[in-house]
């Protein structure tokens, strides 16, 4: 994120500082796992979000970092739960807290980092904030159980693909667009539409992720490719594939093998469907830059439209 | 709860009402595994709690059936998490959300439930009444991960006990309790006052489940006996009792099997555990009714009182 302009830097910066002393405040295994999950890092795009989505004069103040830190703890739980669901080892070449300390540790990991997100976003003192944040987590629970029922399914379409999608991820940078807005002052109507922009951005974000996980260089994501594949997740370029190909269609309903990963994803860019995806993803981040064209508020647009070529043209 | 005062169930009645609405008014899964647990019942001691330690004038508006909503929400999560855990197939005779949709479900079902709760909640428009349910949850969360660290340990002492159950019960009911009396305008020392007491309740109330997990009558409690003894769960006449007998000491270091229930409850029983932990439960009973005794503001003390005693004296 080194086109992030520096005024956003500082902010994420004072919210990655108040996450740590948020974690390290509690007592025993909640603080020693969620230093960990902390540590293992990210790219802290929900809190960017608040920050370039608020006026200046609000960024200064600490409501805008109680959010920052608010959306940033949602997504760890979401993180420490789906790694549980997952039996994942690792999440960005560290140990999860499932890895380290088991199933009933990340578990309750994750519901104490669900419950200091919500003890932090009532520092604004808005209920209003904690009405938008509480119906975002909503939807992200709604958006996990949808993609466990799409998994391994060949026939999901690419609107159902995107109805998973607005909820896994979608939702909760809406919301983190929202609370930048609506703790600025942020008039309504521009708050509605920088939450629509979010959105798009998210799928974007996300299709672009699908898209390096068929086609990416492991040297630079750091990820192996196929593990969508792998774990019977149906990325938008899966599903158009197995619409156009039987026998990615029949490696999807039966369940890929390591063995798959290579001649499968060879067929699925063979078939188009990875470029097809790729356009899929400048649509939404084009229509993400056109909810901004009425947004008359100050907040930063140029990062904004900045995020959005970065969303949408992602190489790590 | 036949004791309790019509006024209490019918309150309690409403709550139930907005509990089956809010989970209805929820598309798919979420509502299904949400109706689920739902209907397969509970006490609702955290919503009569709620009533209780709340006016007259305020019982009547909405603002104490969200709070009420809230609070047995937030413990329908954790019950729906402790069952994934657990890898329980029944709760109170009926399935589990684990048992009948799988961990996947069951978690984004838990996950979900806190969301829906702190979303009901801001329908008090009162922050600080969020404040304080996120610093319960966090204390839930901290008592689970205590719970599993004791599990199995013979040498967990009284004083590490209570610590864990003050933050796994105790933190929920305190909450109820303070959310009412906040609720309805009673001031903070009073307040104070009315979480102390529900604090104490509490444990009473565990001690009290304890006791009847060694030597109740399962055709009354509709459970087993023994599962605090065959899952680990260190309760506190399995404490007091590892404290003087060598072979109940060795059978909770070494795991219960099915065939050591009945024999080890009866050396339970013989060492006099169970008599003191119900002298316990009836210390803190007596501790929690003093609490009251300085509460001036118009709450229903009679009820809280009669919970004591129901609480301490349980049969089922």
């Amino acid at each position: 994120m080194s086109l992030v302009a520096s005024v956003h830097v500082g902010f994420a910066d004072r919210v990655e500082h108040r996450l740590e002393q948020l974690v390290a405040e509690r007592p025993g295994a909640v603080a020693e796992a969620g230093g960990q999950t902390l540590r293992s890092g990210g790219k802290r795009l929900r809190p960017l979000l608040v920050s370039m989505c608020a006026t200046e004069a609000a960024r200064e103040g600490d409501h805008l970092v109680n959010a920052g830190c608010a959306v940033e703890l949602v997504h760890m739980a979401t993180l420490v739960h789906d790694d549980v669901l997952d039996a994942a080892p690792l999440r960005r070449g560290h140990p999860t807290v499932w890895q380290t300390g088991g199933r009933p540790l990340a578990t309750a990991t994750g519901d104490a980092l669900f419950s200091l997100a919500f003890g932090e976003l009532t520092g604004t003192g808005d209920i209003g904030a904690v009405s938008l944040l509480a119906a975002a987590c909503l939807s992200l629970a709604r958006g996990e159980l949808l993609q466990r029922r799409q998994a391994g399914d060949p026939a999901v379409t690419e609107e159902q693909y995107l109805e998973r999608c607005a909820l896994k991820t979608g939702s909760l940078f809406s919301a983190a667009a929202r609370l930048g807005a609506r703790l600025s002052g942020v008039d309504e109507v521009d708050a509605a539409a920088l939450g629509r922009f979010a959105e798009a951005l998210g799928l974007a974000f996300q299709i672009a992720d699908d898209v390096l996980d068929c086609d990416g260089d492991p040297d630079t994501t750091g990820k192996p490719l196929g593990t969508d594949l792998l774990d019977g997740t149906v990325s938008l370029p899966l599903l158009l594939a197995a619409q156009r190909d039987v026998e990615v269609r029949a490696v999807i309903a039966r369940g890929a093998a390591p063995a798959d990963v290579l001649p499968t994803l060879a067929r699925v860019v063979g078939s188009g469907a990875v470029a097809d995806a790729r356009e899929r993803a400048l649509g939404l981040a084009a229509r993400a830059a056109r909810e901004l064209d009425g947004v008359t508020a100050p907040i930063d647009r140029d990062a904004l439209l900045d995020a959005v070529r970065i969303a949408s043209d992602r190489t790590s």
